[in-house]
């Protein structure tokens, strides 16, 4: 039975941050909560959202971590409560979107927060929180309009979250904000959106408006991100990658796959700190090599929305487009050793995005994986 | 600035009607109220309905006519209210659809309804109605997932309504219910769809995933269509075909073009009751002829979504595709007559899918698209 649900409202364009006052007044939102990372304070674009504002707002949390935490979404709750707040504005990349949904999260509900996780089929428990707006500041994760996010709980373990009332109330895209994105981000956000589109695509699960997005969204990164990359101030480039990027969200509600799964896991590895964008692109190619022979209608329908010949090797074609945009071919480059695998074995087994690749895996396709992909 | 909400929740495939009780409850509804016309009442289809209800209903309005009147809605209102319902399913096409939306609003809402319409930027005053369930019997119209209807107000015009509370809460899309539709109902209604998909995605207004979803649609109706005409029996092809009129009204909240306008104006002719699905399918060639030189790179996608050459003359492949599945290649046929046109004219080009027409029409123009589709 295909159950297909999309809850979004997206302003989308050069010039969209403008809009802010007004999808805050339609959401009713009257004391917003500004929470953002230091990053974004320290380079403008914070202080760019606040003049959007027509008023200052109730207050800013600017102290997200790179990995959200339990400890640091208490601060910012703690932060909102003071401040008397009535929704919230999430500024930034998946972390700080991440975040903000992790603060609606605590100043609506009681805690422990382990029981609303996807470990526990929290999504039972949750209910309404406040109107969150999304402003995404790089085109990759998605989550402006992803029913989930991903929080360090306080007993060491990292709990995905899922419900439709994660969904951001509204989202703001406005290509202006990723227009001083440095080449290597671009190439390692843009390849978690490209990502994002071809295992949406490739999961069996049935979702036809899903799929055909994300066949777009892949054709719409194929052709720009190596522009994205290559010149930062290519204003079209950076329009049509915050749209793959918000297409790959959109595809993924289909679900993922084992890219994901062992990106997930090796990204819990805290001493390497790897981006999550640059794993999805290290390991995709290697998923297709081994998909490879098991999907060829998937398969066809991708060489043509990426304008390939119909006898196209697609794995060795991603791995071209990751060379040609500049990252790397291997995870032993990234640092990853055999050393890291046992522990991180068992986390991609269990990982959501495992049950809907598009074929079954178990412990000895992960080996495989690994190993191709080390 | 590009607006794209999606706001729809579908549940999708052979037996989706049996979810109806779980869907009712999600919603809250213990009281439903059931909307159709007296077509399926007579062919078993509101059996089946209230066969997979777990109750019965608060109460049943069967009375739905081909076009759906204020004189009509208000008499359901009325029952409604007597009934003391909490919640309106809507079972057929778009008349049964459109009824139920006329009836949640005037359930909620004070008369006099005009101030609602279209016309008067009603969409202002339009609040929340009650949870409405949608479940299609034809595969064309979209009205399932649609944010509008259309209703002959008592003051003789014909008014179109819109707002994002009319989209149904949840819609029950089983393809099941469409296995006895005749062969030229199939084709007529299937016509709707692939004019949704292919007006949607040549309007200039930006909307990528809309777009992407109605060239998938497009591609599906192509494929598709002609094996539901041949054998209505053939399950794969009317899974599909529901699956095209879905994407194309996921299409459509981009805009449609003048086919549409031609088609309402048209429809409007009383004597005639033209069938709009029939209409669609006579002006569209004609209308892509026009077109045709003025939207080459929509153009080319639609030849590759089709599987077309990249020369082919994409007007004579839809005139040859209408031959192909039984429909008329005239309006003339269809009974209309120059005698129409003066007072058609004037409706036309105040529609408002004329101002999204993937070129500016006026006056001149629809002459031309008139003259040319009679």
């Amino acid at each position: 039975m295909a159950q297909m649900n999309y809850l979004t409202a997206c302003t989308f364009d050069f010039g969209a941050l403008a809009q802010l006052p007004k999808v805050l007044k339609g959401l009713g939102v009257t004391r917003p909560f500004v929470v953002t990372d230091p990053g974004l304070k320290a380079n403008g674009l914070l202080d760019a959202l606040l003049q959007a504002l027509s008023e200052p707002p109730a207050g800013v949390y600017s102290d997200t971590p790179g990995n959200p935490t339990e400890a640091a979404a208490a601060k910012a709750a703690a932060d909102y409560r003071g401040a008397g707040a009535d929704g919230i504005v999430a500024l930034g990349g998946g972390s700080s979107m991440d975040l903000a949904k992790a603060v609606g999260l605590m100043v609506t509900h009681e805690g422990p927060y382990e029981r609303y996780g996807g470990t526990q089929r929290g999504a039972r428990f949750v209910n309404a929180i406040p109107p969150l707006v999304a402003v995404p500041t790089t085109a990759g994760t998605g989550s402006e309009v992803s029913v989930g996010f991903v929080l360090i709980l306080d007993n060491g373990r990292k709990e995905t979250f899922v419900s439709p009332h994660f969904i951001p109330k509204a989202a703001i895209c406005d290509p202006e904000l990723t227009l001083g994105l440095p080449p290597l981000l671009t190439a390692a956000t843009g390849m978690d959106a490209m990502t994002h589109c071809i295992e949406a695509v490739l999961t069996p699960v049935v979702h036809p408006p899903a799929e055909a997005i994300g066949l777009d969204g892949a054709e719409r990164a194929w052709k720009w991100l190596p522009l994205a990359v290559a010149d930062g101030g290519n204003r079209d480039a950076r329009w049509h990658m915050m749209m793959a990027s918000f297409q790959g969200a959109l595809a993924f509600v289909k679900g993922l796959g084992v890219v994901h799964s062992l990106s997930h896991a090796l990204g819990r590895v805290s001493e390497l700190k790897l981006h999550h964008g640059t794993l999805n692109a290290v390991i995709l190619p290697h998923s297709l090599a081994m998909i490879a022979g098991h999907a060829e209608e998937k398969f066809a329908r991708i060489r043509r929305a990426l304008g390939l010949p119909a006898n196209a090797d697609l794995a060795a074609e991603i791995s071209a487009f990751n060379k040609r945009i500049g990252l790397p071919h291997s995870l032993s480059v990234m640092g990853v050793t055999e050393a890291h695998w046992p522990s991180a074995r068992e986390y991609a087994l269990s990982d959501i995005a495992t049950a809907s690749n598009a074929i079954p895996f178990d412990g000895e396709k992960f080996d495989e994986l690994f190993r191709r992909a080390l």
